[in-house]
C-alpha cells in the first residue's frame, strides 16, 4: 500500500543540521519510507496525497528514559532530593502496581498521553512487578508505541513495602521474559534500578542473562552526589560508578544509562568504547536538584546522547518541553564551563534521531525506515508574519502542546489523528 | 447582584501559606467578595450557586513584567544574550508597531491568550508608539484584563529604525497620556526602557512628570553583566544601577523593576526603603543567559517580589509555567548560595497575591476585593487516587495548561468560560 504525505518537512539527520523541504513529499510503501523529496517523484504521480498544507511534518519523539510507575504522581513531590524522593514518593506509588487493574488504568492513560504528545518510541522502567510490566507492554503496543520496557530489579535498599528477594527477582524476571514473545514492537530490557538496589549476586545473574539471551540493559548512572558516594561505599573496589555495571557484564553495546550528570572524562570514554547511550534528563535533574549534565562536552567528545523525560522526577511528559529544558540547562552550564549552549536544531536532533537510533533507525527521515512523525498545526501561534521554517521549528519546540499535534505516525501507521 | 460560586478554593494570603476550603463558597456582590467560607453563610441560603464541583478555584495570575510588542516572536530568537538580542530580535519587531493595524491584530491575540491562561492583571511594556500603546490598552480592557501599560521611552541607543528624539519622546508621551482617561481598568505607567536607552534630559522629564501626574514607573534593573557595565560607563557617578533611576526621581513607591538578577544587598535595601517591587522573570533570565536572581534572599530580607513572564525573553506566557520556572531556578540557586528553594505554595503566592498587591488587592481572596480567579478542571490528569488539595495545587502548577482553565473571573466578572 502506497501512502503519500505532503507538508513542510523538517528533519534532523545530523546534530545541528536541519533538512527542510517546504511543501515536500514523503512516500511510504506499507509504512516504509521510499522517497523524501521536494516534488513528488514522477512514478507516484496521480496517486492520492494526504496534504497537510502549511502544517509542519516533524520527526516524532523518542523518550529514552522514563518511569511508567511514577506517572500517577507526575507534577507533585518536588520538595526533596533524589534518595529521599525515592522513599517518600516513588516507592509508595510503585508498590501499587502489584495490582494489575491499577496498572491497566494508569498505563492506558500514560500510553494515550505519550502518543498525544508525539512520543512514539520509549525506553521505560516499569515497576518490580512482572504482571504489571506485561500490562505496560500491552498498553504501549495497543497505543502504537514502540519501546524497550523493563521489569525493575531491586533486591536490596528498597522499602518495607517495595522489596523482592534475590530469588524472587530472578524467578519473576524469568517469568516476565517468558511472556514477552507476544509483543511485536515492544521488547524487554533488563533493568536493575541502580547499583545500590541490587546485590552482587543479582547483578551477576542479570549480566549473565543479558549475554545469554542477548538483551539490552537500562539503568541509572552518576545522577547525584549522595548516590555516587553510596555506590563507592558499596563497591570500594570500583573507582568509578560505571565499573559497578561493567564488572557484572552490564556495560556493553546499547546499554542505556540515564543522567550521567557527574560522569567524568574517564566514564564518558568508557561509554564511547562500549557504545553506551547516555540519556540526558534535564528537567528531572533540576527538579530533584541533581545538577546539570555536561551535554555539550559529551557531544564534542563523540558520546551518544539522547533525551529522557524521566517522569516523575521530570514534570514534562512532552519531549518538546524536554528539548527546551535541555537548551535552558545547557545555557546555565555554559556560564559555568564556557561550553556553547544547545540550539533548537541540536535539541530537536537529540529528542528525535539520537533516540530513534537506539531502535536501529537511520538519520532523520531515512529511506527504508518505518515512518515516525508528527504533524503540527502551528497556525494558532502569533507570528511576525512570514517566518522561516527553521524559526517555526524553534517556536514549535517552545510553544507547541498536544493540542497542536494533529497527527502522529508510528511504525509507518497513522496512530493518532485529530 | 449576588453571585455565589462553589468549589475547592485554594488561595495564598501569605508567602508559604495556603488557605484551603474543600467545597467552599465565595459570595460576591457586584463582583466584590463579601464572604469566603466553607459553608454558605445563612443569609445567602436559597440563592443560586454556580457549583464547580470538584474543580479547583484558584487566584488568577498577575504577570508583572512583559513586553506586548515582543509577542510576535515568542518562542524564537533564543540564540543570543540580552544586548545582542535587543538589536537582532526585539527592535526589528517592535518597529512594526508603528502600524496600528498590525498592533491591533497582535494585541487582540495577546489579550485573548493571556485571559485563556488565567492572567488577569499585567504590568506591560508596549512599544515606542503612542497610538499602538493605546491600541494595546483598548485590547486589554476589551478582554477584561486590568493593567498598567507604558509607551516605551528611548531617545538613545536604539537602532536606525527604532528611535525617537528627546522631543518626540516627550511630546508623544504627553499625547499618549492625554488619551488614557478613557480606560477604566488599564492605566498608564511611565516606562523608560532602561538607563542606557534614555538621556539624562529624558530621565529628568520622566521623573518630573511622574511626580506631577502621580504616575508609577516601570523599567529594568541589574539584569545582565554587560548591561550593568554599560550603565556604570554612562553614569560614572552612580555606584549602583538603581541610583541612575533614583537621581531622576524614578525610584519611589510602586516603581516596578524587572529582573534584579545582580542586585546586591545595598540595592535590595534601597528597594525596601522605597517600596520598589522587584519582578522575578526566571524563564527569561535563563533564556537570554542573564543569570539567576537571588529570590529567596530577597524574600528573607523582606523585599517585595512578584513574577513576570517577560515575553519574549521568556518563552512561557502561562504564569503557571513561570511559577514552576521560579521553583526550578531557586533549586539551581540553592546549590550555589545554600538558600532554601521555593516550594509550590510560595511560587503560587508570588504569581498571585504578590502581584495583585500592586493593584491594591488584599491577601489571597480578600473580602472587599473584586474577584480575580480561575477555575481549573484537573480531572484529565493522572492521579495517585485520593490527592490532597495542596498536592493538586502543586500538580496544577506543573501540569495545567489553558485547556484545563474552564473559567476566568477578572474584576469580579466572568470573562472566560469554556
Amino acid at each position: 500500500m502506497t501512502t503519500i504525505i505532503k507538508g513542510n518537512i523538517i528533519h534532523a539527520p545530523e546534530l545541528g543540521r536541519l533538512d527542510i523541504l517546504p511543501g515536500g513529499h514523503l512516500v511510504l510503501e506499507d509504512g516504509v519510507i521510499q522517497a523524501i523529496s521536494q516534488a513528488l517523484p514522477k512514478e507516484y504521480a496521480g496517486l492520492p496525497v494526504t496534504d497537510y498544507g502549511d502544517k509542519l511534518i516533524l520527526q516524532s519523539f523518542a523518550d529514552c528514559h522514563l518511569h511508567g510507575s511514577q506517572y500517577p504522581f507526575l507534577g507533585t513531590g518536588m520538595d526533596v532530593t533524589l534518595l529521599d524522593w525515592l522513599q517518600k514518593y516513588a516507592f509508595p506509588v510503585e508498590k501499587r502496581f502489584a495490582d494489575v487493574n491499577y496498572a491497566r488504568m494508569v498505563y492506558r492513560q500514560l500510553a494515550e498521553e505519550l502518543i498525544a504528545n508525539g512520543t512514539t518510541r520509549v525506553i521505560m522502567f516499569s515497576s518490580l512487578h512482572a504482571d504489571g510490566t506485561l500490562v505496560l507492554m500491552e498498553e504501549l503496543e495497543r497505543a502504537g508505541i514502540s519501546g524497550y520496557v523493563g521489569k525493575v530489579n531491586m533486591d536490596r535498599n528498597g522499602s518495607d513495602e517495595l522489596h523482592e528477594t534475590t530469588e524472587e527477582s530472578i524467578s519473576e524476571t524469568l517469568r516476565w521474559l517468558d511472556h514477552c514473545g507476544q509483543f511485536r514492537s515492544v521488547k524487554p530490557i533488563l533493568t536493575p534500578r541502580f547499583t545500590p538496589s541490587c546485590t552482587d549476586e543479582l547483578m551477576a545473574w542479570l549480566g549473565k542473562t543479558s549475554r545469554e539471551r542477548d538483551l539490552y540493559v537500562h539503568s541509572h548512572l552518576s545522577e547525584n552526589d549522595r548516590e555516587i558516594a553510596w555506590v563507592h561505599q558499596l563497591h570500594p573496589g570500583c573507582e568509578r560508578y560505571w565499573e559497578t555495571y561493567a564488572k557484572f557484564g552490564l556495560w556493553k553495546d546499547h546499554t542505556v544509562m540515564a543522567h550521567c550528570v557527574y560522569s567524568d572524562e574517564t566514564e564518558r570514554k568508557a561509554m564511547r568504547e562500549h557504545n553506551v547511550m547516555a540519556v540526558h534528563c534535564p528537567d528531572s535533574n533540576v527538579n530533584v536538584r541533581s545538577g546539570i549534565a555536561p551535554v555539550r562536552r559529551m557531544l564534542e567528545e563523540g558520546n551518544w546522547v539522547s533525551l529522557g523525560s524521566d517522569i516523575a522526577g521530570g514534570a514534562h511528559l512532552s519531549m518538546l518541553e524536554v528539548m527546551t529544558c535541555a537548551i535552558r540547562s545547557s545555557k546555565l552550564k555554559s556560564t559555568e564551563d564556557g561550553t556553547q549552549p544547545l540550539n533548537a536544531a541540536e535539541a530537536y536532533y537529540l529528542g528525535t534521531t539520537a533516540g530513534h537510533r537506539y531502535f536501529g533507525a537511520g538519520k532523520g527521515f531515512a529511506i527504508g525506515d518505518r515512518l515516525h512523525a508528527v504533524v503540527v498545526d502551528d497556525s494558532r501561534l502569533c507570528s511576525v508574519g512570514e517566518m522561516s521554517l527553521s524559526d517555526r521549528l524553534e517556536r514549535a519546540l517552545y510553544r507547541v502542546s498536544r493540542q497542536e499535534i494533529k497527527a502522529v505516525y508510528a511504525e509507518g501507521k497513522l496512530v493518532k489523528c485529530s
